[in-house]
């Protein structure tokens, strides 16, 4: 049985399928329980799913944090963007000195019967006014990685996938899975 | 048997049964999902704490709104807590020219094996420096309420229970068991 992601968002699934090809995208109505750590987000999440679904789990959470607001929004960037539009969250990080973020990626895994265990990539970027087509992923317009003249809403998603949190993840992942010779 | 009041904070208990004598305090472990709107958060609370507990049960949300901020922190005010202290708040909302807030309590009364019912009492109110004792309502020392010249924590309970937001929630849920004969 291929190992599935729980995802209802088909962008996040084609970025991770780049990765490690022959997961299967299964779409489960979960409860998220609120939180700053995402690893207790993810662990609820693979419980539940586990009582629906039978075989591998593989569940993701995308975080943002801004470095003049603690670990804010952190796992909360979700209603962030509900509340505020990019523009707006640009606007109130403009208004400290210290614009720079760290997008995070976390990655759990869970056998089926088994622990989870978990992978994550960061990126440190700074956050700009918007600029770049407006994507699936709320923010991506609103992020530049250090290093890069480009936001990731102005990046190819391959070029992307070479430098952003979720490609680390998942490279991390695929070589788990591939040196315990489940792939 | 006595309605139960679902909290681990001994001073939530006391503000709301100071309006409604007889109620009991129950700790239960609760999960909480993330979200925006109170009435859902408190409805998942309601329908877990029924699985643990016989009787009728009533759960409490407490949100804070910076109007400069759209509809954040709103209940994820604890969130912001555990991320920034209340200096560092103030600190945030002084940067916008809106300074003003809305201080939300919403409570859900479920009787035994029926449908939820909420009150929801509100106080706008100004961001200011933390001025007063801090107390185990973590963010009463920066929050005073419009007309009045002291923040929440310098007010004796007496004082704000007549026109906290907690106050005007307990006091409609009174009123409403009263006419039902439940008390």
């Amino acid at each position: 049985m291929p190992i599935a992601f729980v995802t209802g968002n088909a962008s996040k699934f084609q970025e991770i399928t780049a990765v490690i090809p022959g997961i299967v995208q299964l779409n489960l109505d979960l409860d998220e329980i609120q939180g700053l750590d995402p690893k207790i987000i993810i662990e609820h999440k693979l419980s539940q799913a586990a009582t629906q679904h039978d075989g591998d789990i593989i569940v993701e959470d995308t975080s943002l944090v801004f470095n003049c607001l603690g670990r804010l929004p952190g796992p909360l960037i979700k209603w962030f963007e509900q509340s505020l539009s990019n523009t707006e969250l640009a606007d109130l990080v403009s208004r400290f000195p210290d614009h720079t973020a760290i997008a995070s990626c976390t990655i759990g895994y869970r056998p089926q019967g088994g622990s989870p265990v978990f992978f994550t990539g960061s990126v440190t970027g700074t956050i700009v006014p918007p600029r770049g087509i407006v994507s699936p992923f709320g923010w991506n317009n609103i992020f530049q990685p250090l290093g890069s003249a480009l936001t990731y809403a102005e990046m190819t998603i391959a070029a992307k996938n070479t430098t952003s949190m979720r490609g680390q993840a998942a490279t991390q992942l695929q070589q788990f899975l591939s040196q315990s010779h489940r792939i």
